[in-house]
């Protein structure tokens, strides 16, 4: 949903293409690997664990642009549970496998054609995923080596602490209005204890896309450093983290929290019903199609 | 209400009265109404509505200083009504035909030596002015090209962006504490939602008028532009707004405010007796009248 | 706890030690008391009104670094209660006696050894000590010229506005998680109505101490000024809150405070009972022992 989105963004159809186009080579580098120990790989997710350090590097790998369709969001799911139930793991940090993309956001190809059941699974997901990631007890750093928009922005938002790439080319924001569509209130709740309630305001309606600096500067990152020094800057930030004693950092972070995510899981059901109910509509299919049609077509 | 208080704000008298005295002069500009394709024009709001843009410029002029009284607010209720029920309009830019001054908030004639029963239907069209314009389907824009105290200020709080005029002698804030009154619990419940918790503790008790420039470092307005670039700005600023899918912006305001129009909503005809209730206090009547007769003193 | 949490706090032991060897030879300033009209001095508390401007400074002089014990706690609430009930007491100022330090917070000797019911009735007190003070109607300014970690720091939130002296060796903060210990919610909800949720959610967790410079730009002081000028300052800006009718300006501050304090009004007892669960557990009295012994060790 979101790389598609930000062909309508400010930053326009080149920078979409460019990253499309550059997904096909993107490998896991070798330095990135070295300090794994006891590491579980799956087609699109790779997760490295030092047990001498407690902290698990969880690299999304989704060619080609890490949309966040049913089937990686389960496989997200399945390593954040792993990771969480292991009491050794004490720290993560999410990041992207794929060049020039941290994640693409919501695969818009899940809300077209597709069964109300299937619909709903999806939505299920995604969820999932953020309820254990906002809810995770671990430390969490998002290590942001690329664009993030929407889904991609929800996700770094979820993290307790955010670092950018500064590659003024990459933005990051919740731009589902661009699209015609409406980030729900869990999406709207996680901004707005973000960036509070005016910048979120103005994010939301405007479906604002920021670059590296514009999301320093309104706290949507809490750090922008060189391209290169992402994932060693998460690194060195999760020391901090972790020098706090897990059970106090983690009782704090719940009750920062819990408020925000009790209201999504008293309202599941509902939010569910909501997302099946407007993406199954005729008029959105509709507008879906001629979307995806027309993507199609510039790609040719 | 507002504008006598800034009697006592920190510009002092001679701000006050170079006001008054120049409120006698102020007519429309042939400028601004040049693109007016379907106005309707009343004594006191001028509106120029352009069914090619779909944008409506509501103009406040209520000699001397758009002082909101009951007549006031009920013309500008019946004017945004019109506009709200009107599909071709999507966007409202609210400002002044008067000089230097936006709005100087609630009349304080309207609270002095009425009967309970208007000072309820007074206080009743406060609520829906707010109700109409907080709660606008339209993306609206404050074009502030004046003072703006105390309910001017809830205007222009109302709106989804913020353009003020740089100059200094200018103010905006809600400074009913220095008159002695207290601002009732939804203009707190919009600054909340502007300037956060903290920022509005200090405004509110100290009942601060800011300069643009100071506004603008809170975030109580977006944008500070020359004085004679102030519309023009908001109309650029307006093409933003509407790029975006009405519907998705829409749902997505609503989102944002929802809960704050409630609570006024569910809690509008206390809200009528507590401002009633206070107002008509033997006490308040004898401190209102003193002021009235001070400000009629000063001005002879 | 809060001075000993300053232990593992980024400015290191030297700072702390520096600290509690100075504490023997700080003394009532001359100059300070020289505005006394009408004043009460107990042991740990020194009162000093002047009944020309409705101005009283409460200084605490509880050696070595002000800790909140049961009997400080105590003093401290008589005295708000005293002056809260003399209508012509406008103003509270709060500073110290002691020398680099306001409050180094709760005492940690209060929650070890101790029975359930002591430590019960301690945590009334440091309840209580929150509500008089963020519940005051008197016009509040805490003159920070000194470290204020954990509870102290809290003293300093509860109050309308902070001036704190310029002196990078001193710091400000929730510091708990650094002890492992949780500061409780309606810490966390003061520290959210001064910061946001986003400074709150980073600031709670890491425990972080900030120094003067930095506590200014993330709001969570008003003010820095050169030593020397703190209380001076702080009458200053006294005379600005006190020019505000104080009726309009109560009923203001209890607008914007009151949810925070009727959620733990209605929760204190709950609130106690956590308390006093967590504090006389096996595994936390030990880790206070073994604290409180390296501390003594250390010393030596």
């Amino acid at each position: 949903m979101a790389l598609r989105a930000c062909l309508r963004g400010k930053r326009g159809l080149t920078g979409v293409f460019s990253q499309l186009s550059s997904c096909s080579h993107g490998r896991v580098s070798p330095v990135l690997v070295a300090q794994q120990r006891n590491n579980s790989t799956s087609q699109k997710v790779q997760v490295d664990f030092d047990q001498s350090t407690g902290v698990a590097v969880l690299r999304m790998q989704n060619p080609p642009v890490n949309s966040l369709s049913l089937e990686f969001l389960t496989e997200i799911c399945i390593n954040l549970e792993k990771l969480e139930m292991d009491k050794s793991c004490r720290g993560l940090i999410v990041t992207s496998n794929r060049p020039k993309v941290f994640s693409a956001g919501l695969d818009i190809f899940e809300m077209y054609g597709k069964t109300p059941e299937r619909c709903a699974e999806f939505w299920k997901a995604v969820q999932e995923m953020w309820l254990k990631l906002y809810g995770s007890s671990m430390a969490t750093i998002a290590a942001i080596n690329g664009s993030s928009p929407a889904g991609g922005c929800l996700m770094c938002m979820t993290c307790d602490y955010r670092i950018m790439a500064d590659n003024p080319r990459y933005t990051i924001g919740l731009n589902e209005t661009l699209l015609g569509i409406v980030a729900p209130f869990w999406f709207k709740d996680t901004m707005t204890n973000t960036l509070g309630h005016r910048t979120t305001e103005l994010a939301l309606q405007l479906g604002s896309l920021y670059s590296p600096a514009e999301a320093l500067k309104i706290g949507l990152v809490d750090q922008v450093v060189p391209e290169d020094q992402v994932l060693t800057t998460a690194t060195e930030a999760m020391s901090k983290w972790l020098a706090i004693p897990d059970h106090a950092r983690q009782i704090t972070k719940s009750m920062m929290r819990k408020s925000t995510i009790d209201r999504l899981t008293a309202n599941r059901e509902s939010d569910i019903k909501n997302f099946v109910g407007f993406v199954t509509k005729a008029s959105v299919q509709k507008s879906l199609g001629m979307y995806l049609e027309m993507l199609k077509n510039r790609k040719a």
